[in-house]
């Protein structure tokens, strides 16, 4: 939808990869639409993943018992978190919708993603007390996982030697990203494409390609348990 | 229970921290017993969490189609994975029970420990295709969480603002530690450490440290979907 902003958050390494391609698609589609696309490309700008005092500049409020989302909450109060945080920050406040790209790491993000979450969504910022779940601080914005897999459809089934595929994606979509105030789309799960044949993954990015073309109208989940695991 | 030998793989940078103290009493407590105890200090090494071309010394096999998971299971065959991998490795390898130590970050591990397990747990060591779940290539060892949560007890109840903690813990337990073949025991959580008296903090160390004193003895849980969703 033309003038909505879109921030890509995208984990992998590789230009040449299935998830290169659902990215380009993605930036090509929004863009298209009329959308400003933003990506941070985690690879690329090597991006830290580690909480550490790095993050804080200048002077810790209590150094000797240093707890980093306590120190992270009042550095981005008084405007001390490190720039590449802070940078990162400001292309969230911005963004309409927040899309993750990453192939699925041990049933979860690659380190390199969540290392973004845990530093990027600070407590003050992202989140507070009150203001958490519908009440989050980024109230407002919708967020969508795209993410590809090592086993098929049928293993991630509920009759599926790995389960319901939702029922991992609980820490990250509720846990984290409903946490902070998000609306949250429906997964795309892209299966299996590295033992899919060409025509297959043809299919799987065409797929993306026209859901994105219709996915300011969706409607997002009830980011619930029940979603998650059943009634 | 002396002789068995015993890998905390440890994620906290702060020395006086909470999940230090609770680091320190396991190392003495099974120390005590005449285990051989090796501590992984995460923060201290500056582990490396991204997974790069990096970790594979020598020339890939196919660089213009690098695919990560691929790549670091030929080179774990030829012996050509980093050194900081080969040696988290060997000491997995020599490990009757790996307990993991960290704070819960986002619902999770925080992401130099997610790192430890994506560069470490790779496809012909820790798992294959045969090899996963109850065949899975770390058969025979044991594995434990041991975690601390900035919400209570009574948040990560069934009823409570986040829900039963076991639905959190899944993608962990079952989804990396039991599919690389690990019986897991069941998780030690200190809830609250942060809000809670210097009197209730002592009584979480006490607690772990007496659990520790006959964790030998311990049956696994029956790590399938009816202890993390309920029947």
């Amino acid at each position: 939808m033309a003038g909505k902003k879109v921030l890509i958050i995208y984990a992998h390494p590789e230009p040449g990869s299935f998830n290169a391609a659902l990215k380009n698609v993605a930036v090509d589609e929004l863009s298209k639409q009329g959308c400003v696309v933003t990506v941070t490309d985690l690879y690329a700008a090597n991006f830290e993943p580690r909480t550490t005092r790095k993050d804080i500049a200048g002077a810790l409020c209590d150094p000797e018992h240093f707890n980093y989302g306590v120190a992270a909450h009042h550095a981005y109060k008084d405007g001390r978190l490190s720039c590449d945080i802070v940078a990162e920050q400001q292309k969230v406040c911005e963004a309409d919708l927040l899309l993750f790209q990453f192939p699925m790491y041990w049933y979860s993000m690659p380190a390199i993603m969540k290392g973004w979450m845990d530093r990027i969504f600070c407590q003050g910022f992202a989140f507070d007390f009150p203001g958490f779940f519908d009440d989050g601080l980024l109230k407002g914005k919708r967020a969508i996982l795209s993410l590809t897999t090592g086993g098929t459809a049928e293993m991630f089934s509920s009759t599926g030697v790995n389960g319901d595929i939702r029922r991992f994606l609980w820490p990250i979509q509720h846990g984290t990203l409903h946490f902070c105030g998000c609306q949250i789309l429906a997964p795309q799960v892209s299966f299996a494409p590295d033992t899919s044949s060409q025509e297959e993954r043809t299919k799987m990015v065409e797929a993306w390609t026209q859901r994105l073309a219709t996915i300011w109208q969706e409607e997002p989940i009830v980011c619930e348990a029940p979603w998650y695991f059943g009634q």
